[in-house]
Parts: structure tokens; C-alpha cells; sequence
């Protein structure tokens, strides 16, 4: 596995000269992709950058990236909303609904502060009720979906959790959470589902299909390691209906013969706003066919599953070291504690010493991410600076 | 002057292929723009792409360049939001204002599609009366100024305008405008002024304190030159109080020392959302200081009216072609009409033999730009083609 699995780490410049244990933050980008970059730009000066075959290209480009994307995710382009990260999915979700005073939205303990942070200004200009279920308590004992089902209410509209939570690496059992909301009667019916998709896509083989998940919203600069700047939001078929556009632009309109606007486009670009970086499309769209040179989702998959239990293995072992999953992991994050804190000044130490990772405050540890193209030396090499940190 | 302009212009690769017309679609990227989106990310991958030294030097990129484009705009760049585009920084300011069902929205009959897009489901939400003002008659007589100031009514809470209407050309006495809304006594206190600056930020020497707009959005890849994907928002001070932010995330709030968000910070970047392509950056920064190698805002703008100038001369004696303005243009933008019409056609002939113009459908003409960097010989080719096709 290793001669072939060297051969695809020589098309990420990031892997030949550190330990790279950061793919939850962001991932390295492939050569390829980096190149789609520069060759964007070109195309756009040479022919361009404003014109008629330039707007055609553009048009292929978005074209391009939504089909690949899609495929990654097996949904329909059509479902498919390009945003620039993560959060701009969670706020085009949080704020299209038409909330009434009174409406509840239930978040998980262990959401991202900037989702948080939608949710409180949503609350307070339309007098929301919001509550927070535990689910940080449930990594290795307890049911999430129990936690979830008791703090569900008549007034709930949507519950926002992630599909895998950035701090503990515990994966939520997603299909059976979203069948619980959509089976709870609540006062306005089904309770919708927003799911935090940042550390789930390029991670889990999907079939959003089958989860049914109303808003699934995900970046492609972590586990798809595509340039930041771009991301997307699928919302499903059914759940479309109930969503208003909230940012606006001409990307996300019909217009008239005098180029007024009259309806929505009828896909999820009616969510897209104005003028991007396209060059990053092409980059994206590289990146994901690199991993699908590799591998199936499936194979990648299993693989970062055997990686993140060697890994969570070593760490058990050492001394002053703990792990936050009493069980192995189930995808690519492993969060620890030294015994004495420091978990600052150790990712510092780290980092100096060409070893990747990043410190969480809430709760308070260090997270290292392995992916399908890590390799066991490389682990074994984190191994040892740890216990030497620690010694 | 046209030979140091040469000079000038050979770092613009886009420049050296074609007569270039588009400057208010998009703008060309000097080459020191384009590298330092490739050294960007060969920053990023060879520190990380994600460490506390990327974090570091993404830090330093966002504080470079604010304060390049505040100097541009001689603001304060605790004023700035980065934002993706113009429409953006439009839906930032459109929707964080506290209305109120019966507030009115006044937009001018020449705005942006995507602009009025936002009204219009600002409108449906809140229960808001919205009303054109028509400002397009104005562009040879009449004054804009009466014109607003007759549509202009208690319940007023916005006026919504560009300072340069990107379909005719015309620049909006933006200072008086901005004086009488203020000093208009509405049910809610002053009316507010929203300025959709696309055409006008790289072109007009600004002094935004002065003018006292209270939002000005707009975009680094038209005038400026920059890449597609970096935009801002100017608020003012005043108006910072009355504006909540809506699309919300990381980048806006102070976190506690669990991460969970407080407060947002207390300047401009809390209207900015999530992770960016942080290369577009330090291409932004280069662009505009390739421009201040040139010369001030003043010396650019000089030049520009002149160059425009030329144009509408030459357009005004070609037969079949009739200027929309029968005074020459006070900026770059230069929209004509062809007699016989056909303007799609005649844009698509014209890209075919390397001019680059683009069509409007409000008024139905065709708009030619021109930049600082121009050549009188591109003026004079494009003269010529245009009669050759009007023959």
C-alpha cells in the first residue's frame, strides 16, 4: 500500500516536508489543483477577463465543480448550492425559513461558535426559543438520539447539529436522527434537520438520499482539500419549497427582457449571490477527481478509520496522555489531553518541530486529523514527539 | 505619456491581446496580482495550509489589504467589511436594518438586477412599500437631486442608488444627495442612503467622510483591477449602530474562553462571515498599489475623463451611432446605441475581432469602458471597427 500511497502524496507539496495533521482545519491542496489555479487565471486574461467566451467558460466551470461535487455527495446538481464556506450554508438555512415568535431551534453542545452565533441573532430579532441538547456526553456513553428526542418540543422548527462533531470526532447517527424529526409532530410540522457538514464531507461515503437530511452544508478546502473559498449546501427536494432566498444577486434570478428580476432560478443556485473567484472551481473539481484516482469514498473511508485507530492505539499507550473516545474512532478526528493542560504551547512545540495539529478550547485538548493518504510513519513519528513532549 | 503607459501596461498580460472595453465587468489583473495568488498558496502549503503561522500571515494579508483599500478610499479601515462582491456588501447593509412593516424602500430605475432582487424579497418578508425613483431621464436634463427629493416620504428609510449608473454613465451628485436624505425628517429619523458603488470605486477620487453616504458597497475586480472575489462594505460610524449583522460566522465575533461567541467585534469585520481564499488578498493589495505606482486617484481620474471623452467625440460623428448622453461622460463608462440595433451581434462581431465591449438590455445599447491605462490607438481602432460595422 505504501510504495503506491507515496506516489499519490508526491501531488500534495504540503505532505513532502511536515507532518501534516491538520485536515479538520483545512486540507493540503494537490498539485493539479493548485495548477487549475494559475491556468484559470490565464484563460481569464487571454480571453478576457470580461466577455462573452469568457462568461461560456465560467458557466462550464461552475457546470464542471457542481457535477463533481454532487458526485462525491451521490445527489443531484440540482440540490446543490455553491457557497464560499460552511457557515454561509448554515446562515443561507437559518435564515430562509420564515420563522414566527416562538419558534424553538435545538442545537447540539458541541455546534461551531459561528453557527452559535447565527442562532442567537436569529432568536433575537424573531423571539425565538433556542435550547442546547448534550451531546459532548454522549461520546462514549448515552444515545444522541435519545439526548436529541428529549429536547425536542411542539414549538421545535429545526434542530442544528453537525454529521460529525469538530471537537470529538464522535460521528452522530444522522439517518435516525432526521427520521426522529421528521416523525416529531410539532406545532408546524415535520422539525427540519441542518446539518453542520464540515468535517463529514471527504470523510463518510454519503448517500444524502437515504440520511434525508433537510440542509447539509459542507466546505471543500478540509477533507476534499480543494482552495478555501468555496463550499456548498444541499437542501433536499422537499425542503426546498419551505426555503426563501436571503443574500441575493443576479446568480440567483430570472430575468425579464429589460434584465428585471422575476422568479428564482428553479435549482439551488436560486441561493448563490453574485461574482466569485471561478479559477477555484476548476481547483476543486481537480481535487476531488485526485482523491477519486485513489479511491472510492468507501476505500478512503476504511482506510482513514484503520489510520485514526493506530493512531488513537499509540496515544492510549502513552503516559500523560489521554484519549477522549474510550473507543476507537469512527472517522478521521482524535482529540486528547496531556495530563498537565499546556495544549497551546504543546501544538506550538509541535509546529516548530514540523508536526501539524491544533488545540480546542471547548473541550479543552489537542485534535489530530489523519486522512486516507496519512501514513502509519507518520503516525508513528507523532507518536514519538508526543511522548518526548510529555516525558 | 503613452510611452512610460506602455511601459505601465505591459504588466497587464490581458492588455497585450486585445482592445480591452470591459473595465466595468471586470477589470485585468496586473501580473504582480496573478503571482501573488500563486506565491499565496505556496505559502500556505509550505507552512501549512493550516498552522498558527498560516493563521499568522492570513492575519497580516486581511490587516494589508484594509488598509490598502481604505487609502483608496480615504476611509478609516475600522469602517471596511471584506465582503465577496458588491452584492454582498448590499445584502449586508439591506438586511441588517430593523424594519418595520410600512417602512419604504426608495431604489433608482437604473440599479443592479441583483440589487432590486434584494428589495424585493426584503419587501415580501417585512411588509415594506418600495417605489422607483427614475433617475435614467436625468442622464441630459433634470436633476437627480429633485427627482429623489419628490420620492421621498415619512415612512422613507432607505434610498437606494448607485454613485455611477453602470448602464448610462452617469455620476450622481452623491454629496447633496446624501444631505438632503439626511436631513429629511422621517417617522424613524433619518433616511438612510445605501450607494451600490461598482462603477464608481477605481475611478472617482473618493472622500467618503465627506460625502457621508452611510453604506457604500462595492468590488475589487471591476476598476480596481483585483481579482473576482474580494469586495467591500464601507459603513459609517453613525450608521454602524442602526446595522446588525445577518449572514454571520467566526470571522464577526469575540469568543469567551470556550469558544462560545460574546460579542461581535467592534468594527467592520463583524459583518464578515467565514474562511476565504486568503491568496486574493495579496493580489488585491498589489493591484491597487500597481495603480498608485501610476499615479493618485486624481491623476487616474483625469485621465479617464479625458480618454472617455475622446471616445464619445469619435462615437458622436460615426453615422448610425447616437451616444445616450449629449455631454461628455464624467467617468469611463461610454454606452451608445447602433440605429439599426442588433447590439448583441455587433458585441459578439466586435469580441470576434479582439475589441471587448459588452451589451445592456436597460437601456438596449452597448457600453464601452475605458480605463487610465487605456491608448488613444485603442480608442481610434475601436472607432474604426465600429464604423466598419455600421457601414
Amino acid at each position: 500500500m505504501d510504495s503506491s500511497l507515496a506516489q499519490h502524496r508526491q501531488q500534495f507539496p504540503a505532505l513532502s516536508t511536515q507532518c501534516y495533521f491538520n485536515y479538520g482545519g483545512q486540507g493540503p491542496m494537490p498539485q493539479g489543483a493548485i495548477a487549475e489555479i494559475s491556468s484559470g487565471h490565464e484563460y481569464m486574461q487571454t480571453h478576457g477577463p470580461f466577455s462573452n467566451t469568457v462568461n461560456a467558460w465560467a458557466h462550464q466551470q461552475m457546470q464542471q465543480v457542481r457535477g463533481a461535487i454532487a458526485a462525491e455527495l451521490q445527489i443531484s446538481p440540482t440540490t446543490l448550492t455553491l457557497t464560499e464556506n460552511v457557515t454561509v450554508g448554515c446562515n443561507i438555512a437559518l435564515w430562509g425559513l420564515d420563522w414566527q415568535a416562538g419558534d424553538h431551534i435545538l442545537l447540539s453542545d458541541c455546534e461551531h461558535p459561528g453557527v452559535v452565533g447565527i442562532v442567537r441573532e436569529l432568536a433575537r430579532r424573531f423571539d425565538l426559543a433556542v435550547s442546547i441538547c448534550p451531546l459532548l456526553s454522549t461520546l462514549n456513553h448515552g444515545d444522541p438520539v435519545q439526548a436529541i428526542a428529549q429536547h425536542l418540543r411542539p414549538e421545535t422548527r429545526l434542530v442544528v447539529i453537525s454529521h460529525i462533531l469538530w471537537n470529538t470526532g464522535q460521528v452522530l447517527p444522522l439517518a435516525e436522527i432526521v427520521a426522529l424529526c421528521h416523525g416529531y409532530a410539532g406545532r408546524r410540522g415535520q422539525v427540519r434537520v441542518l446539518v453542520d457538514a464540515a468535517q463529514s464531507v471527504g470523510v463518510l461515503p454519503l448517500d444524502l438520499g437515504a440520511i434525508a437530511a433537510d440542509f447539509y452544508a459542507f466546505t471543500g478546502h478540509k477533507w476534499l482539500c480543494g482552495p478555501a473559498g468555496i463550499g456548498g449546501l444541499y437542501v433536499s427536494p422537499n425542503a426546498l419549497a419551505d426555503l426563501r432566498p436571503t443574500f441575493i444577486g443576479w446568480r440567483g434570478v430570472t430575468k425579464d427582457a429589460q434584465g428585471n428580476p422575476i422568479d428564482w432560478l428553479p435549482d439551488g443556485r436560486r441561493f448563490e449571490v453574485a461574482t466569485s473567484d471561478v479559477p477555484l472551481y476548476g481547483a476543486m473539481s481537480e481535487a476531488i477527481a485526485t482523491h477519486q484516482r485513489w479511491g472510492s469514498t468507501a476505500d478512503r473511508y476504511r482506510r482513514i478509520c484503520h489510520l485514526s485507530r493506530l493512531l488513537w492505539e499509540g496515544l492510549a499507550k502513552l503516559p500523560q496522555v489521554s484519549c477522549l473516545r474510550t473507543a476507537p474512532p469512527e472517522a478521521g478526528l482524535v482529540s486528547f489531553q496531556l495530563a498537565d493542560g499546556g495544549h497551546a504551547q504543546a501544538v506550538q512545540t509541535l509546529e516548530q518541530n514540523g508536526f501539524l495539529l491544533r488545540m480546542l478550547l471547548y473541550p479543552d485538548c489537542i485534535r489530530a486529523c489523519v486522512h486516507y493518504f496519512t501514513l502509519e510513519s507518520e503516525i508513528e513519528r507523532l507518536l514519538g514527539a508526543i511522548a518526548h513532549l510529555v516525558r
